[in-house]
């Protein structure tokens, strides 16, 4: 039994772990932290956990965390987990960091769209990008996983093939993304009102949303080739789902099945990467709850470009699920425990 | 592996059969039936089943599905159950009913809610009313399982203790009940159209919902005499959740530690109903996608009145969850198996 | 041209104040007051207002204020405009409050229920309860008005006819509440937050709701008698709108169409209120974003129960309509002045 | 008066024309048609209409209403109109048309991207694009106007003056597009049932939407060339709103604050079309119920782009707003009448 500890806790994210980790069968959570809650019941901050958790709220320390855990959660903000990891936590428990501390290898880069600095660039360059359908070997040999955001696995995922396979012009591509509001947080925060977001959408973060950096660094790698992207997210009204649209100007002449076919390459064996039929454009309540990735896509022969979506839960293939999986591949075990969950509807 | 036919799994109940059953353990469906998308991939039906159910859609042959099939699950308009079931399939496979047609011990009563005439009322006596909490060991023995509706569920659970210790005076009983739109079925009807249903809130079947008599029938059970209530339904803008809002007049001087002790008797080792915290009062979300009726009370001495309230998932405890956790006592299964969901939030 | 104050008008009510005076063709805005945002551009606060309203946000000055203004409306916490009312300021401008402040006679019921001291109890005699349906000739000679709150004002609308008349039992009169979630006002509390209210429904505030004396005192005015009632306000997901449903016992026999003729004979000349057709229950959709109040009942012999509905948007006739329909009368203006609006659907 | 006659007023864009008309100092209207609701009341079909509007539906007869109606409006599916009009109709009543049927110059393009004949070819020469800010001069004096469709409005308005002022490199213009659910209709069709769209986001119609050639011939008209876009229309759950997101590269080097002073040039005395501040995002809620459409942008020097938003109301400046707003200017009254109404929100 994998003994798991979770900083932040009582975030979306931190709660969304707490639920996907009650199905693991070979995973226990051992600290539920969150310093905003300390001694609090954990309970009483997330009914929905009534008579299933127990547990009362720790406040934060990752040395007494690491005697007792074999992995640690930090789902946490931004800097935090930079500032607390060091070498004998690392050599006593394995880090899933869902936060951006270690998901930008050049630091400048991090520091400049983040505006804050980076205490432990030190452990930049072993940390694995936790994106386990690319990385998934590294993944496996990891200490420090930095898990991918949640706007980014869902951009990936849905242009990486046609990148490396070089298909698309990495210079034309635009990534408009739709997020649902628990991507927020669970902070009060008067624009996450009810009444604020509901029966609304809007732009957000336009040409500067922090999710940039990444999704260039990653499909860089990818094509081979330095890469600038446009990257607009949006807020829609609903709790969970982020639905990518990408539009990219076409290298190659290539048919809609020529396309299906490389995307079947590389994912046609993939348990938690759906390419959808033919035609089929992916929406968001269709991987709901569950840790699955629908991609599809479209030619458009009038422009010479392609249109590819993707849609993902953010709180599980974006955030939590994604976590389980990379600490599923850190300990050996089944890349789908506790993951198997079909996707909610309606 | 018990083999598991569903008549009507495209509709929203029987797609909640179908998600809840691809986790279960010791069940396998054998037949996806539905007369409106006959030889259609389920999968093109409802797409978040895409690469977990590859079968096609089934006409409706309830004999050949007997042959097949443990176990039976209709989940069909009202009447559509009653005009197919007979001894030679009752014989073969054991039938749960989601509709109400054996929930109703006196066949006049339902021809009259429901204006339909019943086809086969000789199997009403030996139908059990698969309230699990209450009729446990009767359902173990069923060949005929009526599967309670989902306002009913949520109220009887909500009053039914206090109606059997005789603490409220059955006489004044009102439920006020809200329930999500997934309630109203999957058919493609106005009223139910998004722009129809959003920002609104109404109430409709005012005190003629045929969800009435099979409440007062139970808790008359309970009570030991003849109830008649006041019971009406609302439509609230979310997706699932049924919340019921109760109201009696005490006939005893209790407090609220006598009343939850009560509620503890009944309910404390109940896997799947929780009492909650005095002072806490349900939410729907805390129950969501899952099998959960979560219970709350108030005791207000300003009018010696007590406010009782359950919430549920209407798909879930309201419909499938229950089915399948009849079905477990059906077969000896452990009565959790496939339900050990935790709700999900948000 | 009356000049029109307010204090508070970055609530939302505030909000909706400045929304309808903007189409008032005898009134203006002198004074957009809101001590969070003081200096900043009001638009730059509610962005709708972009290029439709040029000011700025004044801090809380009452006797700067009430040389201004002719009429002061405040849209402020409960003790807030009792601790700045004074005779001086009164003699120079109406007031319409829209708090809770002068809605209760007994000052000790007041401060019981709101656990606030009473700082200016000597002008509870003379300000008058402003629900002009009922009290429209005081109204109309008032200088201080309280203006009913949102709950009230549709619940007593709701009975009122049938209280006056001694149709119902009062001591029987439930009354089950339904908010949407612009009620809970713009504060940036965790509960409030989208994904907290979205998908979800519960009651709060069970037989502990301060609008339950007002609703009380109201209908015990019109009865004659002291009545005591269950209130039980519930959260809907949905942005405006309030339902309630109300339960009673009749003392007498009454058909649909004796209810009906009574109902009419109070409301068939009220521009405001709308007694629906016969069977047709009030949705909260078809009021949104007006002045108007829909009510509609049934009668079910099998309890001797009537059940009366009605629906306003909280933020109109629940609140910031029903201000201006009192200044209105006040000021000897047409009483629609402003809120010929026709509810927006969808 | 003017005497309004409206073809199809039972849509969503229909029930907006009455709404709005309620409202209107200079026009009535005289036919409420609904092949639908034939003789039945109007406010029996949009119950907010109770007690407003007493008129029945009226069967379609172009006929006869051009002999009642000073201006008919047809809110009807497309080719309708187009198979109705003729030189005798319009020589007794101008028509505005809020269907496509007249906005394609080129009857070959029309008939290619909606699959239909066209009916009356012979009228497209006179009808006039009836986008007001555009075409002012040319609306005051048609007979037929083409009243724009929703998504082109916003996508047009948006962009028009850089495309204009040649800013824009057009074959790089790619405009994804975000609605409400109203711009569906009001048909009973299952992917618009509430738990289909509610806590859902999709792209649909994917390179092969019917308002991609609309959009691009008129900003063809202003940019002087040929313009093919890619347009990505997506469903988003609530009820009204529309938000473009345009990406574009630039062909010169301008400054955010050339570019806001070429948006104040076209837009500074408009009174329907609002230039946001430098860095504002528009969002859907801040224009709801207006006939406003808010403009910003931000220039992305890390990709040489612009990001142009836009948002209006669907029902509004998308199809009803639009359409009286062309009646005005027909009718040589003030543009506005009718349409000062402030956005509502929340």
């Amino acid at each position: 039994m994998i003994k798991v500890g979770i900083i932040g806790s009582t975030g979306y994210a931190g709660g969304e772990l707490v639920r996907l980790l009650m199905g693991h069968r070979e995973a226990e959570i051992v600290w539920y932290g969150s310093k905003s809650y300390v001694d609090k019941k954990y309970a009483d901050v997330y009914r929905n956990m009534f008579q299933i958790v127990d547990e009362v709220c720790m406040d934060d320390n990752m040395e007494a965390l690491a005697e007792q855990a074999d992995v640690i959660f930090t789902a946490t903000p931004q800097g935090y987990c930079a500032s607390l990891v060091n070498e004998e936590i690392l050599s006593k428990a394995r880090i899933v960091d869902l936060s951006a501390d270690f998901r930008i290898r050049d630091v400048s880069v991090y520091e400049e769209w983040y505006k804050i600095e980076h205490k432990s660039p030190q452990f930049i360059g072993e940390a694995v990008y936790g994106l386990c359908e690319i990385n998934r070997e590294d993944v496996k040999k990891a200490r420090l996983v930095a898990n991918p955001g949640c706007y980014t696995t869902c951009s990936i995922l849905t242009a990486y093939p046609l990148a490396k396979e070089g298909i698309i012009d990495m210079n034309t591509l635009i990534v408009d993304a739709k997020s649902g509001t628990s991507g927020a947080g669970r902070g009060a925060k008067l624009p996450n009102l009810y009444c604020e977001v509901n029966e609304n959408i809007k732009a957000y973060g336009v040409a500067a949303h922090r999710h940039t950096p990444e999704i260039e660094e990653q499909l860089g790698y990818a094509s081979g080739e330095r890469v600038t992207i446009s990257f607009t997210p949006h807020l829609v009204p609903m709790n969970r789902g982020i639905l990518v649209t990408e539009y990219a100007t076409l290298k190659k002449d290539v048919s809609q099945q020529d396309v299906k076919a490389i995307y079947d390459a590389y994912y046609g064996s993939e348990q938690f990467v759906r390419v959808l039929d033919d035609g089929v454009c992916p929406e968001t309540k269709w991987v709901e709850g569950s840790n699955y990735t629908d991609i599809g896509f479209k030619i458009d022969p009038r422009t010479n470009r392609i249109i590819m979506m993707g849609a993902l839960d953010n709180l599980v293939k974006g955030a939590a699920g994604q976590a389980i999986q990379n600490m599923n591949l850190m300990f050996g075990l089944e890349e789908s425990e506790g993951l198997r969950l079909a996707p909610m509807f309606p």
